[in-house]
């Protein structure tokens, strides 16, 4: 049987980014490449205990069909204890439940988007979302990154002259790969751009509670009078990962063909994962356990940054991120990034070289990026050391 | 702002099934209507401890980022466990996990059908499945099921006269909604005809465990020696519905494309229902549990049959399953389907129109489904006596 694929899916190709993490997951290999919250700072004690409490009390709400919206005590409950970042209640507005902020991104692609239709992007941006969008046909237009957030001339130029676009894809804060930050200027100027051209802003905040400097900013949805914002935040970076719990909030009419979307990819969120946020967010200290991980990846994302000063070649220029997993390394020209990642992983050191996560591969591109969660302290002294070797 | 929606998305409503369904959700109404896997069948103390076990022994896997292919150990159990309706290992094919058959049919035709092109449906058939295809623009053709399975004279003129079919979705046992099981000849047959041209069948089989009479038949996917088959099958309806875990066994080619697809959709199935999937697998009395939930749906659809034999209208006739959750009942034609629906649900006993399950909710059609898997006993006995009396 000779196969043949959708169009959407026929151009999609397992990454650079997976080739280059599988050379690179032997033992003994520093991971750099990592996109990974720490473990250590996933509740594992109160996850036991509330699990047993939840098979005990009420295991046939963990075990049975559940509602494609997700558990109604959960989505009041992020609605209130989120109200910080995702500013006040609207009546125009639902929170729903969705398997990981993934699925809220590629959700909104195929309830937005018809295939051929534009998403403006962040260049470089997270490869999860890009991919997804190009797995329903989406066209992807990239607008560069500055170290205050989106280029607005190069936003309103692609806002003006790409065909048919729908969508406005960002994440604000602690960009993934970037670790940049949108300025609230920026922020404002960006909303004010998507109203005008009656665009829509899919607003990814997974990082969003891992400031460990600086002031919090004012989310995108926080501003959002006009019913222009999708907002997708996660518990992957808070509580666990592996639970794979999302939460998107969008105005009512969206949600609502989202949800139906969502029924067709896996009916619902797995329960067990949903009353255990629901239990995090309710019986245990919430506010110290976020306080315990922005000082984890404070004194990670320090190491890492202090040993860049001191070790890296002055030519090579980096990110200071305020929050997050990751900063991003830009090369100087005369030194082949790809060639600088080859060594680097040869020497035991793993990175991401920097164009797996622009629109097209084929870009220009000579910066990758650097993750700090996920390294062991003595792994980032050392890795650090060693990168600085590379030429 | 105004809001459009993709081509996909605007035409699918919430289906007249969820409207009647929510009607029915009162208390004290006997659901007929659900489909929900019978919540004592749940192995929960086994649950209660594997969930222990495994955040005692091995915390950092249960809730950290895992492979989007599956926990590796459970797609080794999974294929070996269900040898039997899987048929023998092939090179050739590959098992992942989803989460929940429903995302292993949605991955199927996101990764084989453009927009537009057709899938040929046993009509009725699963709406969950039906939703799923016209969330990605796929053009819908459906063949009349008789009591041994599709029209195979209708199938092949749909396979000669439909354009560009790329699918044939079928669930060969105890289907739903009719809890018809095709026969061995017509599986033959129509494995021939799939074959013949060239059109791959996405074979769904999430009660082929639970036969509770007569013999179990060959899956089409243990007679796949031309790569034809994307078999789907799922935990929901022997370990937990919440627990989302489902898998698939496809050929490597198209393994690859859904996997590529499924890490656009929620980067992998969530990882402590995968762990515990394994330890049902691995360390508890698996054969002993199918019978238990075998006896538990002999009984029940025992009951509902007997029941109907004593009191129906003897013009009404009805689908005797030998697994599965349900079983389809047709009026005769004077008797308007939708009011004698409605008259039910007044009347405290919720069922669904057969017209949901149509490939156009508009079709003549005089049946409805009947679960007995979610009402007690005394529910079955006493719905069963009410619905006798609806005019």
């Amino acid at each position: 049987m000779e196969y043949s694929f959708s169009n959407r899916i026929s151009g999609l190709q397992p990454s650079i980014i997976r080739e280059i993490l599988k050379a690179s997951e032997g033992k003994g290999i520093i991971p750099f490449s990592a996109g990974n919250p720490a473990a250590e700072t996933f509740p594992v004690e109160a996850i036991r205990s509330f699990t047993q409490a939840i098979l005990e009390k009420d295991p046939v709400a963990a075990l049975q069909y559940g509602l494609s919206e997700g558990y109604t005590p959960l989505r009041q409950v992020i609605r209130q204890r989120f109200a910080a970042s995702m500013g006040p209640e609207r009546e125009s507005d639902s929170l729903f439940v969705v398997s990981g902020a993934q699925q809220g991104i590629e959700l909104a692609c195929k309830v937005l988007c018809n295939e051929g239709d534009t998403i403006i992007c962040e260049s470089p941006s997270f490869i999860g979302a890009l991919n997804s969008f190009r797995s329903l046909g989406a066209r992807l237009a990239g607008v560069p990154m500055e170290e205050d957030g989106l280029n607005l001339e190069a936003l309103e130029h692609a806002l003006k002259t790409e065909p048919n676009v729908k969508m406005l894809y960002l994440i604000p804060s602690f960009q993934n790969p970037t670790g940049i930050t949108t300025s609230l200027e920026k922020r404002k100027a960006i909303y004010a751009l998507a109203k005008e051209y009656g665009v829509m802003i899919l607003e990814d905040n997974p990082y969003g509670e891992l400031r460990f400097r600086g002031e919090d900013l004012p989310t995108l949805k926080s501003m959002d009078e006009d019913g222009l914002v999708i907002y997708v935040g996660s518990f992957s970076k808070i509580l666990s990962a592996g639970l794979r719990v999302g939460f998107v909030l969008a105005p009512n009419a969206i949600m609502n063909k989202m949800v139906v979307a969502k029924q067709g990819e896996d009916v619902h969120t797995a329960m067990l994962p949903q009353l255990l946020a629901y239990k995090f967010l309710t019986e245990y200290d919430y506010d110290g356990h976020i306080s315990l991980i922005r000082d984890v990846y404070r004194r990670k994302s320090g190491l890492m940054l202090d040993s860049i000063k001191k070790h890296f070649n002055p030519a090579i220029t980096y990110t200071v991120p305020e929050g997050g997993l990751f900063l991003w390394c830009t090369l100087p020209k005369e030194i082949s990034m790809i060639d600088y990642c080859k060594k680097a992983a040869a020497q035991g050191v793993a990175v991401v070289p920097g164009n797996a996560f622009l629109i097209r591969e084929d870009e220009p591109c000579n910066a990758f990026r650097l993750n700090y969660s996920t390294p062991s302290d003595e792994q980032i002294k050392q890795g650090i050391e060693i990168l600085a070797q590379v030429q």
